[in-house]
């Protein structure tokens, strides 16, 4: 029934650096951009920019360049970012906390609705002014709420039973923080923010930097 | 000089899960392992680990397999993180302390060596076994310290002149968390892991998937 085409995770990530890049220039209260602007401040090509925007059916006017607020707003839809979305936060550690804190979630709309841990000094107490509920009420809980994402903070040797967990609640869509490889039915959607791949590159880059200035 | 070629980010990608994927196998005995057994577990192509697997010089042998210890040092050769490399913490707040216990960067080989704040409170207070630096004294601190790479992990009204600090102090890749586009010296490596990228894509698939539930 979609009559949006469908896009690959690279013009995804692309559509999310736009975003982050409209949401700055509204704040300082730029009103037109041009995909040469974009170019300079982002670093993805003006002619990528162009491709990736009238995919979606935007366009820009000649001369004038793109209206930022109309930008947000349809780049906000095609991620349908533009609604309040219900996640569930499991893990009420350190990470739990720092995503509870995270300005990103709100900003796109993610509402944590509910808390979960597993160690008994955790539960029943406040976390972000919400309560920690046990990890084994957590099917019971999320019939209420029925979020059908679930931002997963904890550590590696818990992942996997936990991940079973969230998808016999009904989850749809895992972030998983966890430093672990998820085994999950294919109807569930796992994108994993470990910061391993970013380490991967990271430390292959630099060293590719290094060599090619000893090389001169 | 070098000798080893360059790699597109997403084959980097692609190594770091096959690390994730290897690590694990050893840790659980497994000693060989197929292209068929990695496309069942990590969800990509046999063909495709093949391909990116000799692009590096590694081979299988026919019936039995790839040597899983041997494939782990090839790779971690590979994105040079068979050595110990020094970095830098910066933020000293929950996401800084998420940082400092994620089993991760050890597995890589990544030693922090130094964190710092700009919080009079936390200045001088122990962190993870490190003693909390005024962010003031960084450039003299890594005078002696000598890293490259710094771990961002500050609000995001500060992530830019943070950034510009580093870079005054001869920090070469930077792994940022505040969800703000930094603008750096073309010479200086940025990676983004500030999850909006990641929030991007597993928001559009989520609705993507009930919307093809919906036309069945």
């Amino acid at each position: 029934m979609s009559s949006k085409p469908s896009a690959p995770a690279p013009t995804l990530e692309r559509l999310a650096t736009y975003l982050q890049l409209l949401s700055e220039l509204q704040a300082q209260g730029v009103e037109t951009v041009s995909s040469a602007d974009i170019e300079q401040t982002a670093g993805i090509g003006a002619a990528q920019f162009r491709k990736d925007v009238s995919f979606f059916g935007g366009f820009g006017k000649p001369g004038v360049g793109y209206d930022v607020s109309e930008l947000l707003s349809q780049i906000a839809s095609i991620l349908r970012i533009d609604h309040e979305q219900t996640c569930l936060l499991i893990g009420a550690g350190n990470l739990g906390a720092a995503l509870a804190a995270y300005p990103g979630f709100s900003a796109y709309n993610f509402h944590i609705a509910a808390v979960f841990d597993n160690d008994p000094k955790k539960i029943g107490t406040s976390f972000n002014g919400l309560i920690v509920r046990d990890i084994s009420e957590l099917c019971k809980v999320n019939d209420a709420i029925d979020a059908k994402i679930a931002l997963l903070a904890v550590p590696a040797q818990n992942a996997q039973d936990v991940a079973d967990l969230l998808v016999a609640a009904g989850i749809k869509a895992i972030m998983n923080f966890a430093p672990v490889y998820l085994k999950t039915s294919p109807k569930v959607y796992v994108r994993n923010a470990y910061f391993l791949q970013e380490l991967a590159v990271l430390s292959f880059r630099l060293h590719q930097a290094e060599e090619e200035r000893f090389s001169h």
